[in-house]
Formats: structure tokens, sequence, C-alpha cells
């Protein structure tokens, strides 16, 4: 005898959180498509070549190797790995299949993804992500990443997640304005970003420590400290921006294009409360070249983001020689799923199974199946209960899987041609003519075909 | 510079057919609940010693095994594989959620499945099964064996496939005849039916030489081999079986199980032709034990099952010493579509992004995104084209992404409130007031929220 049990940190659930997770994924789904996203998706697994083209280190470490049975027996080294997140496998895509897209080219992808770590709660080796990106072709007008908060704020009210936040900054604001400052050197003003990205984590005296160790004078890191530190409105940060004696060509760029962005986000109709231009986000990865996001619960900004993408300049230099700027989000489904369980937030979803056909006594089988075959055509969704049973196991049944009607149907509504209603909630019982009982049950649902 | 491509064997779409493969998902899924099916899903990967716990042989050689790169640098073997179906993670699923699962349970399970083999067309490495099993406890009425037909006649009808079959049979007939007919050694019973089961590949000569070879009378065998190739309605099948003057009790719990079931499927409405009692149809696996499906395309009988399965007596006997009987139906989802894209009969589906915004100002661009947030709250899917360009080139873009209307909204129309509606197909323009544009627009979408 084998125990039953998953390997840790992977993704599974009983059906009836199961179906809030199908839930979550259906509103994310037709959020995307509703701001005309195409759907790819990809295989779990690509060549090792293909997959680990970055330079290494972090990435290769946490990546899960796939063999087949008979390469494993011959001894050979692994050639797959599974995918650790999505946008890599976007890259090789676009890049496959530049000439059968159509630019801008608008993808979503909702996948699991794998990462071989150590797992813990909020930190999975099976997880799924939704990305949303659009890809120029040669260039992309940043009122592109004007959309992708609209989006979020759609789908997250929606799912009715709380109030929250979507923080943005355009990393060539602190980039220029560093440069401005006289760190002209790239991989410094890099440096000087991840420090900025850990305000959160260290707090401000030891990141304004690291900033003049990186090489700023202390009266110009002050006043980048304050800078990131605003709290203000967007149109306050805006303004103080726009007041710095600083003409870097680069920061101009990124006042420029932030300015763009609050225009659009208002002519999008966000509404001003849930975006926030926030100078200290600058996330930790090399790969963003402008917009950068973060999103936050505001009643728990100690859970860290829940959503977050940015600006690229290149998405698939490794595959081809074409230039293909961009701009994603993802949502991490499986953290912000854990999230909202841990807080007791998760959304509501209409019950599944609408309705159980009792089985009172087996001589009048052909009725119940018939009655479930009517009921299913009008698009309920009907589970008919076919096994010689007490009625008081079938309503155990009803209940334990949140089926709010049941219908009984013995000898004497069989003679009458009528159905008991039993509504499981208003604890009620009502006998309802047999051809009226579509019209009596239409309203408790909302029936679609 | 890497050359972009995936894994041989493997998924992967274009926008336009992932729609249509998406599509047939959502159909497929709303079937499945309409019959009173929860979702499950599973993890990818599973414990080597929980997956592997057949006695092996062809299964443990089509394996696709995973280790971490810390587990592949310190030399370990594996102990992580992926699934290479959904039946064996239901029973690990099953018997490790028993006490929290409500008996029957009717689950659904729609995901990509791994077999490390060499791949041909209709013979993948990654490929999606969507499966749906009834398990009980401790018993499960074969009224249930005629309920999943049912639901697979109104998913495929829905899918517009063309005329198809459901044939089935119950491997207790067969066995029992065998026994009547003094075979009564249950490894030589399955011998003869993994030989009838060869009858469409090998012909009738082949497979009575075999029988005889295994044991059975020369006239014996002459009767199965009329029995199964009998091409009557399911009636007459019927009675020729009543009519057989054999008393093995295995046998005519078999034939009872069916007569059941005819009448089940009659009571459920399935259209006769839909279904045929076949009694050649034995399926390989020995899992089976009674009812057992095969479905054809009728115009492409060639291509062989689309739909299988079958009861089984025992669902999780390697992980718990609770009965649980079963009866399962799995749709090879790529295979139906490969085969249905090849035969040019994959399902029409209603155009993804209904509407793009063009861009012929860019200094109204406000206007652009605020109309497109007007049409998106109004449950459309939307475009919106915010990249400086000709407007021939959005014009293509709509053509090749088959987005059927476009609006055009230049000078002129911003100063009398209107826009220009472009119908792709039609190949019209009409001029409409903005505030009657959502009810111009609605007739020509089924749009939902």
């Amino acid at each position: 005898m084998i125990t039953p049990r998953t390997v840790s940190g992977t993704l599974e659930l009983l059906p009836r959180q199961q179906i809030i997770h199908q839930h979550m994924i259906d509103v994310i789904r037709r959020g995307f498509e509703r701001f005309g996203f195409l759907p790819v998706e990809t295989p779990v697994f690509e060549l090792k070549e293909v997959l680990l083209t970055k330079s290494g280190g972090e990435t290769e470490k946490q990546v899960y190797f796939v063999q087949s049975t008979g390469s494993l027996q011959q001894g050979y080294v692994p050639d797959m790995a599974l995918r650790f997140d999505l946008t890599t496998p976007l890259a090789r895509y676009v890049a496959q299949y530049e000439r059968d897209l159509a630019f801008p080219f608008r993808r979503y992808q909702i996948q699991r993804v794998y990462r071989g770590e150590r797992p813990q709660r909020g930190r999975e080796r099976e997880f799924y992500q939704c990305d949303i990106d659009v890809i120029g072709k040669d260039k992309l007008t940043p009122l592109y990443d004007a959309e992708l908060p609209a989006i979020i704020v759609q789908i997250f009210d929606t799912l009715k997640v709380g109030p929250f936040t979507i923080h943005f900054n355009n990393r060539k604001i602190l980039r220029g304005l560093v440069q401005g400052y006289g760190l002209t050197d790239p991989e410094t003003q890099i440096l000087v970003l991840r420090e900025i990205d850990k305000l959160d984590k260290i707090g401000a005296e030891k990141v304004l420590a690291s900033l003049i160790g990186l090489g700023l004078a202390e009266s110009d890191a002050q006043n980048l400290m304050e800078l990131i530190g605003h709290k203000g409105s967007k149109d306050d940060v805006l303004a103080a921006l726009q007041a710095l004696p600083v003409e870097d060509p680069l920061f101009r760029q990124g006042v420029e294009e932030v300015t763009q962005m609050v225009a659009a986000l208002r002519a999008l109709g966000v509404p001003e409360e849930r975006t926030r231009l926030n100078l200290s986000i600058a996330r930790g990865l090399d790969y963003y070249t402008g917009t950068v996001y973060e999103t936050t619960l505001d009643a728990h900004p100690e859970f860290g983001s829940v959503c977050s993408g940015g600006r690229y300049d290149d998405l698939a230099s490794h595959y081809t020689k074409s230039k293909l700027p961009g701009v994603g989000i993802s949502i991490g489904l499986t953290r912000l799923f854990e999230l909202l369980e841990d807080t007791g937030l998760l959304p509501e979803t209409p019950p599944l199974v609408q309705i159980l056909v009792a089985q009172l006594d087996p001589a009048l089988t052909p009725l119940y199946l018939s009655l479930a075959t009517e009921l299913r055509a009008a698009c309920f969704r009907v589970d008919a209960w076919l096994e010689p049973a007490k009625l008081d196991k079938q309503i155990k049944f009803a209940d334990k899987n949140g089926i709010p009607i049941v219908l009984l149907l013995g000898a004497e509504e069989a003679a009458e041609s009528s159905v008991t209603v039993k509504d499981m909630k208003a604890k009620t019982q009502t006998r309802v003519a047999r051809n009226n009982l579509i019209g009596f049950l239409s309203p408790l649902f909302d029936v679609r075909a």
C-alpha cells in the first residue's frame, strides 16, 4: 500500500476551492480578452538550450530538468527543462512565429510555472501565472503602459479583492537622475536601483548609506531619498519631478513618459486612488528599461506585490535580430489565492452544481433521468442521484457539495405530474407542477447556454 | 543567437487556432458541468513511487522523469515524474481526500499529460485529456454508465464534429461467454479479449484462428465471431444475447447490465443512432471490468477512437483499502483537434476581439481611450490601436486578426460626436452618433458580462 500524497509545494485543491480558483481564472481571462488580448499556451517543457539563455546564476539553480526513461537509462544529461516563467516562452514564441503574428501583438497566457526551490507558503514549486504583454515591432508607444493598470483594476475590482494600489514608476527617471548626479556608469546605476528596491526591507537609513557608498554626494543622495519617499498625488510627484534642476535627457524622457501615462490613465477612466506614482518602485530585474509596476492590497502591504511587471526594450534578442519592445504585467494567481484564502477574502462564486435530482423510488428512475435531461437542456447544471439510498444521505450529499436545490419526485408527485422543490438554504419545500418547473427554477439562477 | 523552436511532439498553436482550441475546452467543460461534475486539477508531477504503481512495463518506459538542478548536480536518481494520464492522479486524489469528498464523486479534469515516446501525428509527447469519472463508495449502479455517453453526445453535437457513434460493450458478456465455452482461466479470458480487440487491425480470419489457438472449440469460436460481427440495432443485439443458450452467471450479469444501460440511454433522451451496442469493443486495458466505450467519427472510422473509457471495479487499491468502483470516459482533445483540423472540420468560433478602435489622429488619443473604455464597460472585447501608423496598416491588422469591426474617429466625427463603423466583412462604413454606438453594435455580437 502506497501513501497517497503530492510533492510538497505543488498545486492541488479540493473541489470547493477549485471552483473558486477556476472562477478567478475565468474573471482574469475575460478581463484580458476584453482588452483585446489573444490566448497563447506553450509546452510545459522547452529545450534546455532555448530556455536557459540568460547568463544564468539564480535562474539556472531553480530549474526542473526533464528526461525520458530511455534518456535516463542511457545515462544522458537531460536536455529539456520545465518553464520557470511565461516571459521566456513568450520571447521564443514571438521570435518563432514572427511572420504569422500581427503587431502590436497582445497576448495573454495563463499557465503554471515551475521553480525547483525549497517550498514555503507564498513560494511554491508549482504556481499559476497570468501574464499579459503587448509586443511592438521596432517601437511601442508608452500609451500601452497605461492600459495594463486599467486591465488589472477592472479584474481586481471584479474579483472583489478589497482596496488595492498599483504602484508605478519609470526606471529612466531614477537612472537619469543618478546619471545627472554624476554616476555615468550603467552598472553602478543598476546597483543604485537595486538598493532603492530594498527600501521596504532594510529602511531609509541603510539605503542612504549604500547610495553614498556607491558614489553619490551626500546632498544628492538625500534629495534622491526625499524624492523616492514622496507620498503625494501623481500630480504632486510630477510637479516635484518637473521642478528638479536636472537636465539629463534620460531623466527628462522618463518624466515625459510618465506624464503621458498619467494622462492616459485618466482618459481610460482608471480611478485616481487605484494607481500611485511611487518613485521608490525600482524592481530588482535589470530586464526592465522603463515603466515598472507593483500591486499591493491596501489592507496587507506586508504581503508585497501580487501583480508586477514593466517595460522592456527588446523581448527576444536571444532568438531574433528584430527589435521587439514590449510591456507586460503578471498576476501571481497562486500567491493571490493563498493571500485571499488566509485573510478570508476569497470571492464568493455562484453554485457550480445547481440542482440535485434525488432518488425516492428506484422504480421511477426513467422519470428522474428524463427530468435531469429536461433541466440540462434548459442549461441548468444538474446532478442526478442514481444509487438506491436513503433520502437523508442524498440531502447530506447536496449539503456537502453546496447544491442549493434538491428535487423530490415520489409516487405522489409522479401521479399528479409535479415535483417538490426543496430549497436547501431557505429550508422550504414547494410543490410545483412539472410543466411550470423551469419557470419556477430559472429566477433562482443565472442560467446561460 | 539561438534558433527558437519547441520540443517535437509538444503542444503549441498560433492564436487563431488557440482560440478554437480554447472554445472546444469551454464547450467540453460546460458540458461536464451541466451533468454535475466538479473540477479537479492535479500537479504536473508526482512522486515516482506514487505514480508508477502498476507492475510497469509499457507505462514505465514512456515516463518523463523530473529533478531539480540540485538533485541533478548531486547525481541523484530523479524521484518525480510527469503524469502520463489523468486516471492515476485521480486514484491518488480520491484516496488522499476520501474523507473530504462526497460520494458518488463526479469529477472532471482537463489537463495535459506527458508520454516520453517518439512523436508522430496523432501520437504526441504532450496532449490534452478531458476526463470525467463517477466514483462510488463500495458500489455504483450501472445507470451511471449510461450517463457518460449522454454527456459526450451533448458535447460532440455542440462542437459540430459531424455524425459520430459511441460504441459500447460490457466485458462481462465476452468473458462470461468464453467462460461458458469452457475457458475458465481468467488470464486466458483476457487474452481472448485482447485478440477480439485486434479485429479491426488484423481481420476476422486471424482472430478466429487465434481464438481456436487459445483453446476455444471451432464452433464456439465461430459463434463468438458471428456475435462480435453483429451489425444490428441495440435491440437486435440484445435479443441475440438473450437467446444464447449460455447460463454462465458473469455472462448473464453482463447482459443484464447492458439491458439496463440501453433503457437508461433512452430515458436520457440519447438519440438511437448515436450509440451502438458493439460486441467487438473489448479495449486492451485489463483495468476495465464492465462497460467499455469507444467513439468514432462516422466519416472517418480509420481514425480510431477519439473518446474512450469504461467501468472499473476498484479505482485506488494501491492507495486505500476502501473499495471505490467507478466509470469514466476521456476525450482525447489533442487528437480530436488534429483530426478536425486535418479534415477541415474545426468548429467556427465567434470572433475573440470584436472591435478595433483605430487611430486616425494622435491628438485625439484621449477620445480613443475613453471610447475603448466605454465599449469595454459594455462588455465588448476591444483592441485599441495606440501607435501612430497609417490607417491601411491598422486595417490589415484587423483583417489578420479576424476583427470584424473597426471604429474610425477623425476630426470630422469628433466635431459632430459620431463614429464611423467599418464592417470588415460587409465592407460597409456607417456613420453612427456616439450616443447610439452601443445600441448599433450590440446586435452584431453575443455580448455578455
